[in-house]
Protein backbone atom coordinates (compact mmCIF):
# COMPACT_ATOMS: atom_id res chain seq x y z
CA UNK A 1 0.00 0.00 0.00
CA UNK A 2 1.14 3.29 -0.88
CA UNK A 3 1.07 5.86 2.41
CA UNK A 4 0.21 9.40 1.37
CA UNK A 5 1.32 11.43 4.09
CA UNK A 6 2.80 14.71 5.83
CA UNK A 7 3.65 16.39 8.93
CA UNK A 8 4.38 19.18 10.46
CA UNK A 9 5.91 21.12 13.60
CA UNK A 10 2.91 22.20 16.09
CA UNK A 11 3.33 25.03 18.10
CA UNK A 12 0.15 25.67 19.43
CA UNK A 13 -1.85 22.11 19.82
CA UNK A 14 -5.00 23.19 21.46
CA UNK A 15 -5.30 25.78 18.72
CA UNK A 16 -4.94 23.27 16.24
CA UNK A 17 -7.24 20.69 18.10
CA UNK A 18 -10.10 23.92 18.09
CA UNK A 19 -9.39 24.48 14.23
CA UNK A 20 -10.02 20.65 13.41
CA UNK A 21 -13.12 20.42 15.34
CA UNK A 22 -14.57 23.80 13.83
CA UNK A 23 -13.61 22.37 10.12
CA UNK A 24 -15.48 19.34 11.36
CA UNK A 25 -13.19 16.58 12.16
CA UNK A 26 -14.19 14.47 14.86
CA UNK A 27 -11.97 12.59 17.51
CA UNK A 28 -11.59 9.07 17.08
CA UNK A 29 -9.06 7.47 19.76
CA UNK A 30 -6.34 8.15 21.65
CA UNK A 31 -3.67 5.58 21.79
CA UNK A 32 0.23 4.87 23.10
CA UNK A 33 2.81 3.54 20.95
CA UNK A 34 6.11 2.20 21.41
CA UNK A 35 7.94 1.83 18.07
CA UNK A 36 11.33 -0.46 18.36
CA UNK A 37 13.63 0.65 14.57
CA UNK A 38 15.88 -2.14 13.94
CA UNK A 39 19.42 -1.36 11.41
CA UNK A 40 19.69 -3.90 8.29
CA UNK A 41 22.37 -6.31 8.73
CA UNK A 42 24.08 -5.08 5.58
CA UNK A 43 22.60 -2.08 4.07
CA UNK A 44 22.33 1.48 5.68
CA UNK A 45 18.37 2.16 6.19
CA UNK A 46 19.31 6.04 6.65
CA UNK A 47 20.84 6.13 3.05
CA UNK A 48 18.05 3.95 1.48
CA UNK A 49 15.14 5.41 3.07
CA UNK A 50 13.97 2.90 4.72
CA UNK A 51 12.65 1.45 7.88
CA UNK A 52 11.73 -1.65 10.04
CA UNK A 53 9.93 -1.46 12.65
CA UNK A 54 7.98 -3.32 15.74
CA UNK A 55 5.06 -1.27 17.06
CA UNK A 56 3.61 -2.06 20.48
CA UNK A 57 0.28 -0.52 20.98
CA UNK A 58 -3.15 -1.20 23.50
CA UNK A 59 -1.38 -5.45 24.11
CA UNK A 60 -0.90 -5.55 20.13
CA UNK A 61 2.05 -5.86 18.02
CA UNK A 62 3.17 -5.01 14.45
CA UNK A 63 5.97 -5.69 11.99
CA UNK A 64 6.26 -3.09 9.68
CA UNK A 65 8.79 -2.60 6.90
CA UNK A 66 8.40 1.10 4.83
CA UNK A 67 9.88 1.64 1.54
CA UNK A 68 11.69 4.80 0.56
CA UNK A 69 10.19 8.13 0.23
CA UNK A 70 8.21 8.82 -3.65
CA UNK A 71 7.65 12.21 -3.42
CA UNK A 72 9.66 15.19 -2.40
CA UNK A 73 7.74 16.86 -0.36
CA UNK A 74 5.36 14.87 1.40
CA UNK A 75 6.60 11.60 3.00
CA UNK A 76 4.59 9.42 1.42
CA UNK A 77 5.59 5.61 0.70
CA UNK A 78 5.22 2.08 0.51
CA UNK A 79 4.26 0.35 4.01
CA UNK A 80 3.91 -3.48 4.69
CA UNK A 81 2.61 -4.16 8.02
CA UNK A 82 2.32 -7.72 9.63
CA UNK A 83 0.64 -9.13 12.50
CA UNK A 84 3.43 -10.12 14.71
CA UNK A 85 1.47 -13.03 17.39
CA UNK A 86 4.59 -13.76 19.48
CA UNK A 87 6.35 -10.49 19.57
CA UNK A 88 9.54 -11.85 21.83
CA UNK A 89 10.38 -14.87 19.94
CA UNK A 90 10.46 -12.35 16.76
CA UNK A 91 12.52 -10.02 18.72
CA UNK A 92 14.90 -12.80 18.68
CA UNK A 93 14.45 -14.32 15.53
CA UNK A 94 15.54 -10.54 14.31
CA UNK A 95 18.38 -10.60 16.29
CA UNK A 96 19.47 -14.17 15.12
CA UNK A 97 19.09 -12.81 11.87
CA UNK A 98 21.19 -9.59 12.25
CA UNK A 99 18.66 -6.87 12.74
CA UNK A 100 19.33 -4.90 16.29
CA UNK A 101 16.91 -2.53 17.76
CA UNK A 102 18.69 0.93 17.29
CA UNK A 103 16.17 3.57 18.62
CA UNK A 104 12.67 3.67 20.49
CA UNK A 105 10.02 6.25 19.65
CA UNK A 106 7.50 6.58 22.28
CA UNK A 107 4.67 8.99 21.28
CA UNK A 108 0.91 9.71 23.05
CA UNK A 109 -1.22 9.70 19.36
CA UNK A 110 -4.58 11.36 19.29
CA UNK A 111 -6.37 10.26 16.14
CA UNK A 112 -9.17 12.59 14.12
CA UNK A 113 -11.01 12.11 10.98
CA UNK A 114 -11.83 14.65 8.58
CA UNK A 115 -13.53 13.74 5.42
CA UNK A 116 -11.38 10.89 4.42
CA UNK A 117 -8.19 12.39 6.17
CA UNK A 118 -6.41 11.04 9.01
CA UNK A 119 -5.41 13.16 11.03
CA UNK A 120 -2.62 12.75 14.14
CA UNK A 121 -1.61 14.28 17.01
CA UNK A 122 1.35 13.51 18.14
CA UNK A 123 3.28 14.22 21.78
CA UNK A 124 6.44 12.55 21.19
CA UNK A 125 8.54 11.88 24.14
CA UNK A 126 11.73 13.68 23.49
CA UNK A 127 10.72 15.72 20.47
CA UNK A 128 7.60 18.03 20.75
CA UNK A 129 3.95 17.91 19.23
CA UNK A 130 3.67 17.03 15.60
CA UNK A 131 0.45 17.49 13.09
CA UNK A 132 0.49 14.25 10.36
CA UNK A 133 -2.09 14.04 8.13
CA UNK A 134 -2.38 11.07 6.04
CA UNK A 135 -4.88 10.67 2.99
CA UNK A 136 -7.50 7.57 2.91
CA UNK A 137 -5.90 4.25 1.19
CA UNK A 138 -6.14 3.67 -2.32
CA UNK A 139 -6.57 7.58 -2.91
CA UNK A 140 -3.90 8.57 -5.77
CA UNK A 141 -0.57 10.36 -4.97
CA UNK A 142 -1.40 13.54 -6.75
CA UNK A 143 -5.13 13.69 -5.18
CA UNK A 144 -4.18 13.00 -1.81
CA UNK A 145 -0.77 15.00 -1.85
CA UNK A 146 -3.13 18.06 -2.70
CA UNK A 147 -5.72 17.18 0.09
CA UNK A 148 -3.14 16.91 2.66
CA UNK A 149 -1.09 19.54 2.13
CA UNK A 150 -4.06 22.08 1.79
CA UNK A 151 -5.03 20.65 5.29
CA UNK A 152 -1.85 21.60 6.46
CA UNK A 153 -2.41 25.26 4.85
CA UNK A 154 -5.40 25.80 6.00
CA UNK A 155 -4.66 25.28 9.81
CA UNK A 156 -1.57 27.54 9.25
CA UNK A 157 1.56 25.18 9.99
CA UNK A 158 4.10 25.95 7.85
CA UNK A 159 6.94 23.78 9.68
CA UNK A 160 6.83 20.89 7.43
CA UNK A 161 9.26 18.28 8.67
CA UNK A 162 9.81 15.25 6.45
CA UNK A 163 12.05 13.04 8.74
CA UNK A 164 10.48 10.91 10.64
CA UNK A 165 10.66 11.03 13.99
CA UNK A 166 13.27 7.98 13.97
CA UNK A 167 15.98 10.69 11.95
CA UNK A 168 14.64 13.46 14.49
CA UNK A 169 16.04 11.34 17.25
CA UNK A 170 19.13 9.83 16.07
CA UNK A 171 19.95 13.48 14.83
CA UNK A 172 19.33 15.12 18.08
CA UNK A 173 21.84 12.15 19.25
CA UNK A 174 19.81 10.13 21.55
CA UNK A 175 17.22 7.64 21.93
CA UNK A 176 14.33 8.73 24.31
CA UNK A 177 14.76 6.54 27.63
CA UNK A 178 13.03 3.33 27.99
CA UNK A 179 12.67 3.81 32.11
CA UNK A 180 9.14 5.34 32.52
CA UNK A 181 7.31 4.08 29.69
CA UNK B 1 14.80 -23.77 22.12
CA UNK B 2 17.42 -26.64 21.51
CA UNK B 3 16.21 -29.12 19.16
CA UNK B 4 18.15 -33.09 19.66
CA UNK B 5 17.61 -35.03 16.94
CA UNK B 6 18.65 -36.90 14.20
CA UNK B 7 17.89 -38.64 11.18
CA UNK B 8 18.82 -41.76 8.67
CA UNK B 9 18.12 -43.06 5.30
CA UNK B 10 15.12 -45.31 5.09
CA UNK B 11 14.91 -48.31 2.35
CA UNK B 12 12.11 -49.90 3.97
CA UNK B 13 9.56 -47.47 5.12
CA UNK B 14 6.93 -50.19 6.03
CA UNK B 15 9.16 -52.58 8.42
CA UNK B 16 10.54 -49.34 9.89
CA UNK B 17 6.77 -48.73 10.91
CA UNK B 18 6.03 -52.35 11.85
CA UNK B 19 9.11 -52.39 14.36
CA UNK B 20 7.90 -48.98 15.47
CA UNK B 21 4.71 -50.22 16.62
CA UNK B 22 5.90 -53.30 17.98
CA UNK B 23 8.38 -51.45 20.29
CA UNK B 24 5.28 -49.55 21.53
CA UNK B 25 5.13 -46.38 19.23
CA UNK B 26 1.36 -45.09 18.21
CA UNK B 27 1.11 -42.88 15.03
CA UNK B 28 0.15 -39.58 16.28
CA UNK B 29 0.00 -37.68 12.94
CA UNK B 30 0.10 -37.66 9.23
CA UNK B 31 0.44 -34.17 7.57
CA UNK B 32 1.67 -32.48 4.37
CA UNK B 33 4.10 -29.66 4.76
CA UNK B 34 5.60 -27.21 2.30
CA UNK B 35 8.87 -25.43 3.44
CA UNK B 36 10.31 -22.13 1.46
CA UNK B 37 13.70 -21.28 2.52
CA UNK B 38 15.18 -18.07 2.15
CA UNK B 39 18.35 -16.52 1.49
CA UNK B 40 20.06 -14.02 3.63
CA UNK B 41 20.89 -11.00 2.05
CA UNK B 42 24.87 -11.01 3.13
CA UNK B 43 25.54 -14.02 5.15
CA UNK B 44 25.79 -17.32 3.17
CA UNK B 45 23.52 -19.24 5.36
CA UNK B 46 25.31 -22.76 3.70
CA UNK B 47 28.19 -21.64 5.28
CA UNK B 48 26.46 -20.08 8.82
CA UNK B 49 24.87 -23.54 8.83
CA UNK B 50 21.47 -21.48 9.74
CA UNK B 51 18.34 -22.07 7.82
CA UNK B 52 15.01 -19.57 7.87
CA UNK B 53 11.93 -21.30 6.38
CA UNK B 54 8.34 -20.39 6.13
CA UNK B 55 6.25 -23.83 6.66
CA UNK B 56 2.99 -24.22 5.61
CA UNK B 57 0.86 -26.95 7.25
CA UNK B 58 -2.68 -27.21 7.16
CA UNK B 59 -3.50 -23.95 6.18
CA UNK B 60 -1.48 -22.39 9.07
CA UNK B 61 2.18 -20.79 8.59
CA UNK B 62 5.28 -20.77 10.68
CA UNK B 63 8.29 -18.56 10.42
CA UNK B 64 11.31 -20.40 11.50
CA UNK B 65 14.71 -19.77 12.21
CA UNK B 66 17.44 -22.92 12.71
CA UNK B 67 20.67 -21.94 14.31
CA UNK B 68 24.26 -23.73 13.55
CA UNK B 69 24.12 -27.80 14.10
CA UNK B 70 26.09 -27.98 18.13
CA UNK B 71 26.63 -31.28 18.14
CA UNK B 72 29.06 -33.73 15.51
CA UNK B 73 26.44 -36.46 15.02
CA UNK B 74 23.27 -35.31 15.32
CA UNK B 75 21.26 -32.13 13.98
CA UNK B 76 20.88 -30.45 17.36
CA UNK B 77 20.41 -26.81 16.81
CA UNK B 78 18.15 -23.70 18.20
CA UNK B 79 15.05 -23.08 16.70
CA UNK B 80 12.91 -20.05 16.85
CA UNK B 81 9.17 -20.15 15.67
CA UNK B 82 7.30 -17.67 14.60
CA UNK B 83 3.85 -17.41 13.77
CA UNK B 84 2.63 -16.05 10.68
CA UNK B 85 -1.26 -14.50 10.63
CA UNK B 86 -0.42 -13.29 7.09
CA UNK B 87 1.96 -15.55 4.90
CA UNK B 88 1.41 -12.88 1.44
CA UNK B 89 2.77 -9.85 3.32
CA UNK B 90 5.51 -11.49 5.54
CA UNK B 91 6.57 -12.91 2.18
CA UNK B 92 6.82 -9.31 0.07
CA UNK B 93 8.29 -7.83 3.56
CA UNK B 94 10.97 -10.43 3.49
CA UNK B 95 11.45 -9.61 -0.06
CA UNK B 96 11.57 -6.18 0.01
CA UNK B 97 14.77 -6.76 3.38
CA UNK B 98 17.04 -8.53 0.55
CA UNK B 99 15.80 -12.51 1.98
CA UNK B 100 14.63 -14.30 -1.73
CA UNK B 101 13.70 -17.53 -1.65
CA UNK B 102 16.05 -20.34 -2.68
CA UNK B 103 14.15 -23.27 -2.59
CA UNK B 104 10.97 -25.23 -1.69
CA UNK B 105 11.03 -28.49 0.19
CA UNK B 106 7.63 -30.59 -0.09
CA UNK B 107 7.18 -33.83 1.94
CA UNK B 108 4.21 -35.71 3.24
CA UNK B 109 5.03 -36.34 7.10
CA UNK B 110 3.90 -39.65 9.40
CA UNK B 111 4.33 -38.68 13.49
CA UNK B 112 4.62 -41.13 15.63
CA UNK B 113 5.61 -41.16 19.34
CA UNK B 114 7.28 -43.65 21.16
CA UNK B 115 8.01 -42.82 24.54
CA UNK B 116 9.06 -39.54 24.99
CA UNK B 117 11.07 -39.23 21.90
CA UNK B 118 9.06 -37.94 18.48
CA UNK B 119 9.40 -40.00 15.30
CA UNK B 120 8.80 -38.74 12.15
CA UNK B 121 8.70 -40.67 8.70
CA UNK B 122 9.28 -37.92 6.15
CA UNK B 123 8.62 -38.94 2.47
CA UNK B 124 10.10 -35.99 0.71
CA UNK B 125 9.62 -34.49 -2.68
CA UNK B 126 12.80 -35.56 -4.96
CA UNK B 127 14.64 -36.74 -2.27
CA UNK B 128 13.41 -41.01 -1.06
CA UNK B 129 12.02 -41.39 2.81
CA UNK B 130 13.70 -40.70 5.85
CA UNK B 131 13.21 -41.62 9.77
CA UNK B 132 13.69 -38.23 11.60
CA UNK B 133 13.69 -39.07 15.39
CA UNK B 134 13.68 -36.26 18.19
CA UNK B 135 13.99 -36.01 21.76
CA UNK B 136 11.73 -34.33 23.98
CA UNK B 137 12.00 -30.66 24.82
CA UNK B 138 13.99 -29.61 27.69
CA UNK B 139 15.95 -33.07 28.17
CA UNK B 140 19.52 -32.58 27.99
CA UNK B 141 21.75 -32.87 24.90
CA UNK B 142 23.93 -35.54 25.83
CA UNK B 143 20.82 -37.63 27.37
CA UNK B 144 18.87 -36.68 24.23
CA UNK B 145 21.45 -37.78 22.18
CA UNK B 146 21.26 -41.26 23.36
CA UNK B 147 17.99 -41.84 23.12
CA UNK B 148 17.75 -40.35 19.76
CA UNK B 149 20.74 -42.33 18.39
CA UNK B 150 19.86 -45.64 20.23
CA UNK B 151 16.53 -46.14 18.85
CA UNK B 152 17.88 -45.38 15.37
CA UNK B 153 20.53 -48.39 16.18
CA UNK B 154 17.53 -50.36 17.37
CA UNK B 155 15.51 -50.39 13.90
CA UNK B 156 18.92 -50.98 12.13
CA UNK B 157 19.13 -47.51 10.46
CA UNK B 158 22.28 -47.22 10.20
CA UNK B 159 22.99 -44.94 7.14
CA UNK B 160 22.85 -41.09 9.47
CA UNK B 161 22.27 -38.26 7.82
CA UNK B 162 23.79 -34.86 9.29
CA UNK B 163 22.34 -32.74 6.00
CA UNK B 164 18.86 -30.98 5.90
CA UNK B 165 16.68 -32.10 3.20
CA UNK B 166 16.88 -28.43 1.87
CA UNK B 167 20.87 -29.13 1.43
CA UNK B 168 20.25 -32.45 -0.12
CA UNK B 169 18.35 -31.15 -2.39
CA UNK B 170 20.32 -28.26 -3.11
CA UNK B 171 23.39 -30.77 -3.92
CA UNK B 172 21.01 -32.12 -6.28
CA UNK B 173 21.38 -29.28 -8.41
CA UNK B 174 17.68 -28.62 -7.94
CA UNK B 175 14.86 -27.60 -6.07
CA UNK B 176 11.48 -29.94 -6.41
CA UNK B 177 9.11 -28.55 -8.65
CA UNK B 178 6.01 -26.97 -7.29
CA UNK B 179 3.44 -27.82 -10.16
CA UNK B 180 1.71 -30.58 -7.94
CA UNK B 181 1.80 -29.72 -4.76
Amino acid sequence: MLEVEAKAHLEDPQRAVQRLLELGAREAYSTVQRDTYYRHPSRDFAETDEALRIREEEGRATLTYKGPKVDAETKSREELEVPVVDLRSLGALLLRLGFEPVAVVEKHRRGFRLGDLEVDLDEVKGLGTFLEVEAAAGEGLEEGRAKVLGLLRTLGLERLERRSYLELLLQRGSAPPSENK
